[in-house]
């Protein structure tokens, strides 16, 4: 980076007028400083890596700061808490030209302006390769958080969006050709949408446990599974894809579908009896839901079984199939 | 680091039993959810890079993660806020040892322990240089917040400690040789003590200025008289050294006690009337407080002037001397 005080850097970041009404003290002192007003504080942190989370080649710097946020987004709406505020530590290699960390933390403010979300605090120091961790901070109310130990057996598991679009998108950037709805899955890799709303606009059901995929769908399913300690069955020909995404090779599709992660949509269970109104609510955030299997009691099988329309049930674990057929 | 599976590498470092009772979910989900019982929340983040914030051979793993979870309970210090949570990311180079990455959690936790904190949070990845950001959480009562903006005319300006101890004590590292107190200097490089207790133990008195000593002297005292639109005048002859600071060049003692940084003692300002108030806390807490200083109305010379004992006021920038007398 170029030579730059820190001070007059972090000035250039600060927020003239801060939003949320909690807030007592924002960037300027020792620590930031709000209160809750009864609700509960939802908190999560992110690292990010050059070359290891993003690449140059396939993001620019807006892109880079909007998704390190958004990931982060991601996991409020996952909670069912509303985001209120983020801390931004960043370590900036020395080639980096300042127009560019400008256009870093650019990414990030646009998508907090929409939730009204403050930068409160961060560190800004130099190193070899570029790094991001964000801090970020939301309200939830007690009795609506949305733990991922709260599925049962009975419930139906859903996701919402589609799955796989964000690694398409990728192998578009890495694999240059001619690709039906190629700015769509680019789009959906450099700048996913945290699904914020549709996850707050849930407030009216009771239980819903609630998983963002970050790290594909199978890795998210056992996840739920095992806190809540029951068994998810997946039907895999409901998992739902982009009307395009049959263009690419069948095991590409599979593994980015069931593995690819980064989507940051999210997949849950909730009651039978409140299916209809997910419904209504998803409609009214014009986002897609779709029911890809149900909750029944832990199987000795695994947490997580797909059915794949073969008679068969497999397990699925985190990373891959288990091939302990029955 | 040796090859290992994220999620088993949280179970090694995740807490059995939480102690702070406000905690609803600790690690496990995709945030962690507490509660504030009607207190403010109090929030900072730092970020520490390998070989420009400390190096393999000055500090050992367990320094590396002490000293980093110290800077930032140095920083609750400094705001009066009771430490409570902490989440850590940190970015581990593949040649690093497992063994030490847990040495790093290790010297994190020692010190976590000693004020009850739980670790809540945080990202594991992978990258070319260690990097760690930390992020800590504590609370603290509306009214004693002790903001750098609460400083005013007719204050006393005191220190906790000896300034400059940290910098002689990597100057020893980085240039064997004999000295005089070798192991209370290294000591204080590697394991600064925050000053938590002293700091809350000022809760009796009503207004009170803190800054805690990360950047040196003269960079806080700028700090606090520019937040608080007053000047800080600074007595350089009650400057608080250690007895045996003087066996190092007088370039150096000047440089380390102004501009060294890292002590993480507290400076600060007190109304005259409590002055001797906070003595006794001072001295409860085993905490030596020197006066160096007053508060006056703001100069025209500048935030901070420094009277050296020559008959001449000198402004002291953040980094250095500004040689306008008068």
């Amino acid at each position: 980076m170029i030579a730059m005080d820190e001070f007059s850097f972090i000035d250039t970041i600060k927020q003239s007028i801060y939003k949320q009404s909690t807030l007592l003290k924002g960037i300027g002192d020792d620590a930031a400083v709000f209160d809750s007003y009864e609700q509960e504080i939802v908190i999560s942190k992110d690292m990010f890596v050059e070359n290891v989370h993003f690449a140059k080649h396939t993001m620019k710097s807006y892109h880079i700061g909007y998704k390190a946020l958004a990931a982060n987004l991601s996991d409020m709406a996952a909670m069912g808490a509303k985001p209120a505020f983020y801390l931004v530590a960043i370590s900036i290699p020395r080639d980096w030209e300042m127009t560019e960390v400008h256009s870093i933390f650019q990414g990030m403010r646009d998508l907090a302006d929409l939730f009204n979300m403050d930068l409160i605090g961060g560190d800004t120091v130099s190193g070899k390769e570029l790094v991001i961790s964000i801090t970020v901070i939301g309200y939830g109310e007690k009795d609506r958080i949305r733990y991922r130990s709260l599925a049962q057996k009975g419930d139906i598991v859903f996701v919402t969006g589609f799955l796989g679009d964000s690694q398409a998108g990728l192998y578009i950037l890495n694999h240059p050709g001619n690709y039906k709805e190629r700015s769509y899955f680019i789009n959906k890799h450099q700048m996913p949408f945290p699904r914020v709303d549709f996850a707050l606009g849930l407030e009216s059901l009771l239980r819903v446990s609630l998983n963002d995929i970050s790290d594909g769908i199978a890795s998210e399913a056992n996840e739920i599974a095992e806190a809540s300690n029951v068994t998810l069955v997946l039907e895999e020909a409901n998992i739902p894809v982009h009307p395009a995404f049959d263009q690419f090779n069948p095991k590409l599709q599979y593994n980015w579908k069931m593995f690819g992660g980064e989507d940051f949509e999210l997949m849950g269970t909730v009651p039978k009896k409140d299916w209809d109104k997910l419904l209504l609510i998803a409609e009214r955030n014009n986002v897609q839901v779709t029911p890809i299997g149900y909750v029944t009691s832990k199987q000795e099988l695994g947490y997580v079984l797909i059915d794949n329309g073969s008679n068969k049930m497999e397990r699925l674990d985190k990373t891959g199939y288990n091939h302990l057929s029955r």
